[in-house]
């Protein structure tokens, strides 16, 4: 008796034809069968954004045995949308989404598509991995990831994660890692983000830009530090966002408390 | 002497000219000097996008003592960088966004661009409040909600909120409220969300839309059962989501303690 092969959805941000992401579909296809709904275009920075006022569309790219790649117009979280309640008609075994060209560690996991796609996959009930590399450039050199992303591969499809926890995994630039570490999520924000471009005449033109400021870059704990420091950095995410610390105070603050 | 008023930037995701933004600058004007800085055109949906591939422009589109309306070519995310790194060149005591013509309640945290302002404000380091009224009308009544928004403004104002929180609140579509709670997230998931909108032949086109499915529609702490028993929820929400509790576990699979 054969058995099933697993069914895995592959997504990203960078848009279907990005290396990242065929890249990531080499790595996982040895562990399942194979469905791609990516962007057809770059969706870069759209976090959980989805399509509100205009209509999605997708349409079949590539066709083979154990693998068939769809392009779809709309965000990472629409890909994930189209898949499980249109393409797939139901929901895969894991979704990975990736590799990402550039850092989604530290705060970026909420302005980051890739994580997107990894939410989306949580909150349906699909165990979801993101994966990105510190390195933007196009031809970025992904091969040094393989090992460790088919290592989380196996370990999320034999174990499966927590309900409302995904997991944001970042590749340090410099491939000989140190080792993996398990973070808790950088807090800080960026500065200086606007690069002025203006047209004419008109100054109030800026592209988004600047630099990340860590709060306590020597955090050992944090995603932000393990990067900085050579090591693989996987951070679980949760998909409940309640601040449940502050729900007491809150209540005897407005006078709320049964 | 006169004290220095407080500073309360206003965005939203339904455009500068939403009657809910409107409305919201009048509830919020007796606090303090306003500055408004929404997006030019329609963002629902846009939860913590960016805009990462073009360049953002604003214009400033009214003024008066006390008042200074922009409107930003962006995302809601967009709109707090503009305000932070340019137009205010430094933080407001407070950001406040909405009144959203629609729930963002439960995981509609995630793809909210209400919430997405109210998120950008809080990783600033701002204390931020994101409103909602679960009518998407675009004449919604929101004169029900003024009592509690202000009696919220002037508490916060006050007393700030814990860092890294931030208040998602949102209002039942009844005015006639049994009160406020103070709630957890509801856990759940859109479901049925594709509407097919065949173009030229091609039945490849969907237009998002569904219903949002609780999984426990009955837990008495979620915003969800809130909402729908006629209670104002006012659901504090992490900008750290960090899952904390899965990292002892993933540590352990990966033999990664230290």
């Amino acid at each position: 008796m054969k058995m099933k092969r697993p069914l895995i959805l592959v997504s990203n941000d960078d848009s279907v034809n990005a290396k990242g992401i065929k890249e990531l579909i080499n790595f996982v296809r040895p562990f399942g069968d194979v469905v791609v709904v990516a962007p057809d275009f770059h969706q870069s920075g759209m976090g959980c954004a989805l399509s509100a006022s205009v209509p999605i569309h997708y349409r079949e790219v590539h066709k083979e045995e154990g693998l068939v790649i769809y392009a779809c117009s709309g965000t990472p979280v629409d890909c994930i949308k189209l898949a499980k309640n249109e393409i797939l008609k139901g929901l895969p075994d894991l979704i990975v989404s990736g590799i990402n060209h550039g850092d989604n560690s530290a705060v970026n996991a909420h302005y980051s598509g890739t994580m997107g796609a990894a939410i989306e996959g949580c909150i349906s009930g699909v165990p979801s991995i993101a994966f990105s590399l510190c390195d933007h450039a196009e031809d970025a050199n992904f091969t040094p990831l393989k090992e460790i992303i088919q290592q989380l591969v196996k370990l999320v499809l034999a174990e499966g994660l927590p309900q409302w926890t995904c997991l944001n995994v970042n590749f340090p630039f410099e491939p000989d890692y140190k080792g993996i570490k398990v973070c808790e999520q950088a807090m800080g924000r960026w500065v200086n983000e606007l690069d002025p471009c203006p047209r004419l005449g008109d100054p109030n033109y800026f592209w988004l830009s600047g630099n990340f400021q860590a709060d306590d870059p020597n955090n050992e704990k944090s995603d932000f530090w393990a990067l900085q420091n050579g090591y693989v950095a996987i951070t679980p995410i949760s998909v409940d966002v309640t601040s449940y610390n502050y729900i007491e105070t809150l209540n005897e603050l407005l006078n709320t408390k049964e």
